[in-house]
């Protein structure tokens, strides 16, 4: 039989008493800690875990013990203690032990009025969270004097039919157990819960002698912090307000007053200089020995200050790497702890412009936030109209029903996007993301009509084109008119911060970069290089738009070449340009893969005007578009399908690769020996081995072309997209023709799911609720099906070919899930949208200092 | 050093020659078989497939100790010797040794004329075919004299500029060259491959002594077999040709009489009745001791019979069967050799119309055979009126761009299906081949017109609605007016062999059938019962139609528990039928799958009265038609994703399937104890264990319901459809929910691929051309990559579940390939539309008898 140990029912907090933070908390240990710092804390009495939850089964630990901790007749606080502080907790009870003979001998020591405000206030607080009567019962604005508390005392006993109670004892006992009974409420769980807290965190409590902030001399309460929460700027800042108790201070009460000496009015250091020097002192030493940046709450009692508790602050996402910036700067932590400080998706914060939190809110429709940051912006139903807008420097929403391909370069030239349709990886979400635009997609409710360019919300409200709106990609929100904004803070302690975090990882992270904008912003968030640029987005503009519908159109191999004649120094300024940004970072630059159709006009009007510019009959082009219409575009004729059945767009592409890989070399150092510029060509949609020696063949031909008729050697790359789960499967022998694979995860989870991310909207969210798919697939990594499929194609392409590397492109590649899997599997690299790239280099980095710490 | 074989340059023919089929050819076997049965075969030498292609490098042997093996100035054949006689071979050269000295002694021993006709046959062939000279060199027509023999002699001389070669060895040495060569040139290599022979097959050459069939008495040649090639019945066919050689008896020749007494004329038995005797007797022989029917090459010289040749009679499909049962029935083979005789391709050619291959065709266009046998009809442009036409009897061929699931009704009704596009996977060719109706699809080139109701073909000509046409889905021709017909022939010999077929096959097979009338022909064809019942198609009849409307726009949860209050009992219907048709037969029944813009219009018009028909604003039906309109469908809210969205529809389903087995298990028997029809109920598209666990969850209810109802308990089996790649990766806990697993192979290869079986059809021909693909995988199954998914979806089901039963169903369910996939991964059954269920049977007892044998 096993010895029971010993039950501790609570623990007096001294320096050197056994309080833990898994055992009792993180309040109780905090306050420990400021004990041990020799602060004033007034004292203090840890109830434990299990005891907490014994008192909530029924087992009352001997309050009178526990009372006699304090002395003679004291009056106490009962605050929380949750291990982790943001899972919550039951508010605070203060002034326990107030009954009539105290408030007697009290109001003849500090006077009626302070008197009645303490015994006033148990009341209230006990009534409510104890007795669970209505708040309407006691008067709230009424001044404490000795009728009102009469009055009070006699509303409770109407309303419960008891007195209230006298015993100090029992009205300790009866907020002991109506706290351990909070905690194990629904709510309160679900609440925690979705705060991350486990499904048994427990609450431990903490008693502690009142310093009563009310009375005589300089009395009263306050809150300080040194850190802008906003900015995580050092700056003192906080309330304290004369007669008062907790946080009362707070909240913009009547009476309180700044700490700092202050143009805006009376301060504390001006009222009570000794305190506040005091104080500034206790939060110096709180961060230095604390290692973080803390709120501090204190009393006053007749001038003599007391540190009642200390939390950490709240900060933003930016404050946070300031703050971690400047604690390592000072060496009170470790570049490595202040890379832990932050979590990688707060990033997102940092990098856009964000509603600013104190800005009042007024929202008309709610969707998915599918690209983070907020934009203010005139509404526009159309690209063409975004698109003259910006000509003019206007700021504009663009508003959809669903984008398609042609809306990318109105998509460019909005602010902001929202669109009726579509979930996170819709077509518009994944575009909005790579051009760092805030987005909201499947903004349910709203109606859209593009004919009277109007849009209506849920309520009923009508908006034209022309008003004013945000739309808040963070939080899904679109908001009325153009609303206060904070802007990113991309400056010296994010630079610094993201350059530690280089330093740890040990994983490639690259862009996805389509045009030498999206190079651009890679290179200013030192990406590794490009992951993976799109081709196919160069032909949406108008010039090459023609003459990509040119070559669709074409009848003769003449025609064909006439039009890719037209696209050839196109594409190669393309890649010249990118080149020459991305300087020795290597490009990895997938061939053409969407379908041709997607260059065609999807409605009768397009079809018009196209048969008008190309001069042949709307019959025929009808008919052309028709044929070329899929059932399931993204299972269809596409990719490296197109490639071999019309052979010639990918030579062109191969063509002005090479052209512009010379060019760049030539401009970047001697023109003797190999080119210095090597192009990576990655070759869309693989399914079979064969697809890969087809290509490879044809883009050998071009490149031997291209190095004799510029005399010039050249190196290149060649490697393909794993988008197929068949490309997963036959890696081993797709690796022996190929130097590097990049698994697309996105088509790939379509493909393995059989789940159009397109579609997939309608019924993701109340798959996900229903805990049918635990997360949704597209946003983070299906590492039992997708991922064995990585897992499978990244194993054979190995053993076939040690040296191939191996990455992801694709939405996933920005996830600390999706890069803790990559990185497991021996990936290279991961390759994100430009935004995202801080995201995955912190999150990289932290999985490096977690894998060490834990190796 | 290895010592070399001694090199034998020719083997003479006798009964203990060391003739060997795979170094001497077919033939040379075939002659030493008939010398060994005593038949008067003249004397023949064989060389090896080594000494030919020794001669077409150069290295000829000795002639004239070839010919010195036939004695003083012989005249001899060389027939051409392919180890398979499919494989082809140059032709026969007849009367080698023919020289001006040997034509003046026979022109005296046989008379001028007889003599002229044997030089002269000789001349022109050996100008053809070893000269490549121009047939028009020679007047064929001119009757055989010494003139026309020295005109033809001369001419050759004209035009090689050098006599005609006297010396025997010399023209035999012609003829072995030439011979030798024509086999490896380019062209005969690929004809031969085609016919399935490998790179290296080789040619062996029989040279043969004369029979010369030209003189005194009655001579002549003939041809003779003892069936007849279409139908398989045993009867004397041939021709017999008085003073002629070879197989000039056949081909219409004026004066080939027919060999058995006969109205239509003249005959052998009646020319010459023991010559006729003797040659039954021969063929008696052949069939008993060679265990097939032989096609007899026979000589009379002098009235004394020789026989020059035999090779098997080229059976049609149905006369295989025939002629096997028959040989199995008189003890000539085993019944195991019987199955083996009849490829289970060819059944489809006995299970279906064909055009008679008499008949002349007039082929209008050409597309893809997509559903085999043929139909003539009128030409129609609508489901609508193909149904109308139906109703009046009248045959037509359904003509479409392409089908949807709303055409289901008018392809019943039609004889025959002609589209535009589409491939062999696509809608049309899968319905059509569960129809059992001939289909082409994919037809280039035709233009079709549904408002002027025409058809334009790619020569011009104009086709307009009630034309005859017919549609050749065997060979995927389109042909002009109505043509003779071959019927199916579902007989004695055809059930018997398919008995023999279920005695001997370890897997089993059964039917995909959706309707009643399926289910009766998978009964008919024996099917081990229905491995999946699609019960979509079942929402496509008019009336239900309607609900299934009302039921996709009902708002409320009341309305749509009125839609599906008025499905309930049609469904039920349905499945009553299928249960009682199948008796004990298993029915695994898959829930609804499509999604649900399946059932409304596709075009404006229909729209309207969709709008009409619910009393709402047409505003409002289109935009529900346009929410519901996916991108991709076939990875869009479909299957299970649906039936956990709308729950509703899988509960009236389950309901249905369990109120059904009640109903028909009482007919069947006492109502007391368990209802002896056990329904399969098979969930589409899973992707996660979860949509499994959930749906399971309401089944269990409404069967404790429905069996609370009835007062019966009940028993049901509960399975999933394997069709995304996922489900097939996470198959281990998968089938711990599931009594069975079936592996959908059309769905899993679109979503391994990549790859829409609708939209392949465009470029899947030039894919399989150049090899990119070595076969369509809509069409065999994908070993390697889909093939892999299969055998781990399979592995990891049998291992958590021991007992789970394992199938495939689609359309790969119906190949050898894929069913000898299928049982060595040791599945339990395969299922396929049910005109393919006999070829299932036959091609799982061949692979069963093959692994007997191999094992």
């Amino acid at each position: 039989m096993q010895k029971l140990a010993t039950f501790k029912q609570f623990t007096t907090i001294t320096p050197t008493a056994p309080i833990i933070r898994e055992q009792h908390g993180f309040r109780a240990k905090c306050l420990q800690r400021l004990v041990r710092l020799g602060m004033p804390v007034p004292k203090t009495v840890a109830l434990s875990f299990e005891t907490v939850h014994g008192i909530a089964a029924g087992r009352m630990p001997d309050k009178a013990r526990i009372l006699s901790a304090f002395g003679d007749a004291p009056l106490v606080s009962v605050r929380s203690s949750a291990e982790d502080p943001d899972w919550g907790g039951p508010s605070a009870v203060l002034n326990i032990g107030m009954n009539d003979d105290r408030f007697a001998a009290m109001a003849a020591e500090i006077g009626e009025a302070a008197a009645s405000a303490l015994y006033l206030r148990f009341i209230q607080t006990y009534a409510g969270q104890v007795a669970h009567l209505d708040d309407a019962l006691f008067d709230a604005a009424a001044p404490p004097t000795r009728v009102v508390v009469e009055t009070a005392l006699a509303a409770f006993e109407a309303e419960t039919e008891a007195p209230f109670p006298q015993d100090p004892a029992a009205q300790l006992g009866g907020v002991l157990r109506s706290m351990a009974k909070a905690w194990e409420s629904t709510t309160a769980r679900l609440l925690r819960q979705a705060r991350g807290a486990p499904l048994e965190a427990g609450l431990g409590l903490v008693v502690q002698q009142m310093a009563l902030g009310v009375g005589p001399d300089e009395s009263g309460a306050g809150v300080m912090q040194a850190v802008d929460p906003l900015t995580g700027k050092a700056q003192i800042t906080g309330r304290y307000l004369s007669q008062s108790q907790g946080r009362d201070a707070l909240g913009g009460r009547e009476g309180a007053i700044y700490l700092t000496r202050d143009r805006r009015g009376p301060s504390l250091e001006d009222l009570a200089p000794q305190v506040f020097d005091q104080l500034v002192g206790f939060g110096d030493t709180c961060r230095a020995h604390l290692k973080q940046e803390m709120q501090i709450e204190f009393t006053i009692h007749a001038g003599a200050l007391a540190i009642i508790d200390a939390r950490p602050v709240l900060l933003s996402a930016r404050a946070a790497v300031e703050v971690a910036v400047a604690l390592a700067e000072d060496g009170i932590i470790s570049r490595d702890h202040a890379l832990m400080r932050v979590a990688p998706r707060a990033l997102h914060e940092v990098l856009h412009p964000q509603v600013d939190p104190r800005a009042p809110r007024q929202v008309m429709a709610r969707g998915i936030a599918a690209s983070p940051g907020a934009a203010s912006g005139k509404l526009v139903f159309s690209s063409t109209t975004a698109q003259a807008m910006a000509a003019q420097d206007e700021a504009c929403i663009l508003v959809k029903r669903e984008t398609t391909p042609e809306d990318v370069r109105g998509m460019h030239a909005a602010r902001g996007i929202l669109t009726e349709k579509g979930g996170v990886t819709s077509h518009a979400a994944v575009i909005a993301r790579g051009l760092g635009v805030p987005c909201v997609v499947g903004a349910i409710g709203i109606r859209i009509d593009r004919r009277t360019k109007t849009l209506r919300t849920q309520d009923g409200r009508l908006l034209r084109e022309g008003d004013q709106i945000t739309v808040d990609g963070s939080t899904g929100e679109v908001l009325d008119g153009a609303v206060p904004m904070l802007e990113p803070a991309l400056d010296h302690a994010f630079e610094t911060f993201l350059h530690w975090a280089d330093e740890v990882r040990d994983i490639g992270v690259r862009a996805n970069a389509d045009t030498p904008e999206d190079a651009a912003i890679a290179v200013r968030f030192h990406a590794d290089g490009i992951g993976l640029c799109r081709t196919e987005h160069m032909f949406f503009a108008e010039d090459r738009l023609t003459a990509m519908r040119e070559l669709i159109f074409a009848d003769l191999p003449e025609d064909r070449a006439d039009a890719l004649s037209q696209l050839l120094p196109m594409q190669r300024a393309d890649f010249i340009q990118i080149f020459r940004i991305m300087a020795d970072r290597p490009v990895c630059i997938r061939l053409f893969d969407p379908p041709l159709h997607e260059f065609l006009p999807h409605d009768r009007q397009g079809a018009i005007e196209l048969a008008e510019a190309l001069d042949r009959p709307l019959s025929e082009v009808q008919r052309r578009i028709d044929a070329l219409t899929e059932f399931n575009p993204m299972l269809g004729m596409r990719g490296v399908r197109l490639g071999i059945s019309v052979p010639e767009i990918y030579d062109m592409q191969a063509r002005a690769i090479f052209e512009a890989a010379v060019a760049v070399s030539r401009e970047s150092g001697g023109a003797d020996g190999l080119a210095p510029v090597v192009p990576e060509i990655m070759i869309p949609l693989v399914s079979a081995v064969r697809e890969v020696e087809l290509v490879k063949t044809r883009i050998q031909t071009i490149a031997a072309t291209v190095a004799t008729e510029q005399e010039q050697d050249l190196a290149y790359r060649l490697g393909v997209m794993v988008e197929t789960p068949r490309a997963a499967l036959r890696a081993g022998e797709i690796a022996h023709h190929c130097e590097f694979m990049s698994f697309g995860t996105n088509d790939l989870t379509q493909m393995t799911y059989g789940l159009s991310r397109d579609d997939a909207g309608r019924f993701m969210g109340a798959y996900v609720r229903q805990g049918v798919f635990s997360e949704d697939p597209f946003h983070v990594l299906d590492a039992d099906g997708v991922g064995e499929l990585l897992i499978i194609g990244a194993e054979r392409g190995r053993k076939a070919r040690p040296d191939v590397t191996l990455s992801i492109c694709g939405e996933h590649g920005g996830n600390s899930e999706s890069i803790a899997f990559c990185r497991a599997a021996g990936f290279d690299y991961v390759s994100c949208s430009p935004y995202r790239v801080p995201l995955a280099r912190l999150a990289a980095a932290q999985l490096a200092l977690k894998s060490a710490h834990s190796g």
